[in-house]
C-alpha cells in the first residue's frame, strides 16, 4: 500500500466562480488513494509583499501559508493568465512564501502547475514564467503531462462542476503522474 | 524646441529603501529638458486584483493609479527581480491597471524597463517577463539601450543617493532615449 | 498613394511541404497594395555558425540572406515550434544574420512573427522566445494582432492552398497592421 | 562505493578556441570519483534539421550524436548565449536527437546546463529558454546551483585553460551536485 499523500492546492484567481478552483475541487474528486488535498482559500488575506513589514514579522496570513507549504508533501497551483504571465496574486504570495532565502518551506517541494482558462493557449505563458521561480526555489516541478484546460467555460457548469469527460479523465491521469512525482521526489530527498 | 513630455515612474518594490526607488529618484535629475517625471508613491494601497470586486466598480487606489497612467505620455518602470521574476506587486499592478481589456489606459502606451538589485544578473529575468505583459497590452518597450544595474549597494550610498559617476553617466543616456522612443511614438501614433 | 513596400519572408521550417511556408505564401495573397513579399527559399544552404569561419569571411549563403535583409523594409517570419523553442534552423540564420555586432541589416529592422503548427498552443512559445532576441537586436516587432495558426492541418489542403477563410481573413488583416507597422517605424527612425 | 557515471559534454558553440569548450574541459578535470565525461565533438557535422531528411533517414552525424546520448547517464550542457538566446547550433542539434517523439534518446535524461560568456548576466537568458525544451522531452534539469561564468576572458589563459580557482572550486561543486543529481533521478526511474 502507498504511503498516504498530502497535497496543497492554491488558487491563481481570487474570484469565487473561477474556473481554477473548480478545477481544484474537479482535482479533489479524482484522487489517487490515500491522497489528500487541501485547498488554500486565504490567498486575499495576505497582503502585497513589503520587505519592511517582513522585517518587522511576518503577517498572520503569510504564516498561514507558509504553515500550510510546510505541512504538504507536495504543492498543486491552479492558476490563470493575466496578461501574458503570472497572476500578481499568485507571484505576490511565492513571494511571500519563498522568505527567508534559504529557510522558506518552498524550498525542494515538489509542485505540479494547471491552468485554465475561457480563451485559446490555456495558460502556457502564465505556466512556463512560473517554472522559472521554481528553478530559483529549487522546486522540482512536474514536466508531463501538462494540464492546460482552454475554453474553460465549455467544460464546466454554472456551479463550477466540471462537466467535460474528457478533462475529467485528464485530471485523473494528471493527478496519478504528480502523486507518483511526489513521491519519488521525497524518496530521492530522503 | 521639443514639446514637454511627462513620465509615470512605476516602483516594483514597496520597500521605502529600495534601490529602485532611488534609481528613479536618480533619473528625476538626468532628465532632458522639458521633461517631467511623477513616481506614484501608492502602489502599497493597491488591493490584491480581484475580478469579483472589479465587477462591484475599481477600489480608490486603483483609480489613482489608472489616471495617473492616463495622463502620463510614457511609463518608467524601475523593479527588482523576486524569485527569478517579475514581483507579484508590480505584476499586481499592472493587472489592475490593465482592465478593462480594451479601455485600459496601459493600452498603447510607450514605456521603460529598469532594475537594480545587490545581486548580479541585473533582474534580466524580471525585465524580459514583463515585456511579455506589454505584447500582450500592445505597450512599445524601449529594446535598446537596456538600464540593469548590479551590486547596486555599491552605488548608491546609505540615503538612497546615486554615487556611481558611471550609472548616472549610463542613466542619463537611457533617459535620452527612453524620451526619443516615447515622442517617436507618440508621433507614429497620431 | 502609400510608398511601396517590399518585405522578405523567412520560413523556420525546411521541409518542402511545411504549413509555415504554404502560410507565407498565403500571405503573398493578400497583400496589401504596393505591398511585395519575397520568400528567402535558400535557408537550407546555410552552414551552422561557426566564428573561427566568420573570421575567414561569410560564406556565400549568409552573404545572400544579410543582402536581402538589407534590402527588405521588414521582415515577415513563419515559423513553427520545435520543442517549445524556437527552431535551430531558424535561430542559425538570425545568428548568422545578427553579425558582425552593429553592423548587422537585421539592426532596427522591423518584423512581424507568424507561425502554423498542426496541433494546438500555434507556436506561442516559438514566438515569445524570439521576441528576446528581437530586444537584443533592437528590432521592433509587432505587438498585436498576433497570428498563431493551430490544427493547420484542417486549414491547408495536401497542395498547401489555404483553404480557411477565417484564416485568409485574419491574415490579410494581419498584413494590414504588418505593413502599417513598417511604414510608420520607417517614418519614425527617419 | 558509488556506482560509476558517464556524462555525455555537449558544446553550444563551434569555435575552435570556445570558452564553454574550455570550460567543458575544466569540468573533465574536477569530476567526483567514478564519473567519465565524454564531450561529442562533432556537432558541426550535423546538418540542419529538415523533416524531408529524416522521413528518408537520420543522416550518420545525427545517428552519432543520439548514440552517444543514449549511452550517457546523463548530459552535461555548455553554451554560450548568442541574441539572448540559445545558439541556433545547439538547438538544431536538440532539434534533430529529439526525433522521432517517444523514442528519442533525450527522453527523461537528466541533464545539467553551463554558460560561459565575456559580457555580463553569464548566459542567463539561454539557460532559461533551454530549459523550456526540456519541459517538452521530459528532462529533469539540475535547478541549483547554476553555473554561469561571466568576464570568460578573464578567467581561462590563451591555451583556454581555467585559471581561475574560485571557478573552479565552484564548478567542482557542480559537478558534485549534477552527479548526485543524475544518480537520484535514475534511481528514481527504476
Amino acid at each position: 500500500m502507498a504511503d498516504s499523500l498530502s497535497l496543497l492546492g492554491i488558487v491563481g484567481s481570487l474570484r469565487k466562480a473561477s474556473y481554477n478552483r473548480s478545477l481544484l475541487r474537479a482535482a479533489g474528486e479524482v484522487l489517487p488513494e490515500g491522497v489528500g488535498l487541501t485547498i488554500f482559500e486565504s490567498l486575499g488575506n495576505i497582503p502585497l509583499y513589503d520587505g519592511d513589514v517582513e522585517d518587522a514579522g511576518f503577517p498572520e496570513a503569510v504564516v498561514a501559508l507558509k504553515d500550510a507549504i510546510a505541512r504538504a508533501d507536495g504543492l498543486l497551483i491552479a492558476t490563470p493568465e493575466y496578461n501574458y504571465g503570472v497572476p500578481g496574486v499568485l507571484k505576490n504570495a511565492i513571494d511571500w512564501a519563498s522568505r527567508p532565502p534559504g529557510k522558506t518551506p518552498l524550498l525542494k517541494k515538489p509542485v505540479g502547475i494547471m491552468g485554465a482558462t475561457p480563451g485559446g493557449g490555456g495558460t502556457i505563458r502564465a505556466q512556463l514564467q512560473i517554472r522559472q521561480s521554481f528553478v530559483f526555489l529549487q522546486m522540482p516541478a512536474l514536466l508531463q503531462p501538462e494540464m492546460m484546460v482552454s475554453r474553460a467555460h465549455e467544460r464546466f457548469d454554472e456551479s463550477g462542476k466540471l462537466t467535460d469527460d474528457r478533462t475529467r479523465e485528464q485530471l485523473k491521469k494528471y493527478l496519478a503522474a504528480l502523486c507518483d512525482f511526489v513521491r519519488k521526489t521525497r524518496a530521492a530527498a530522503s
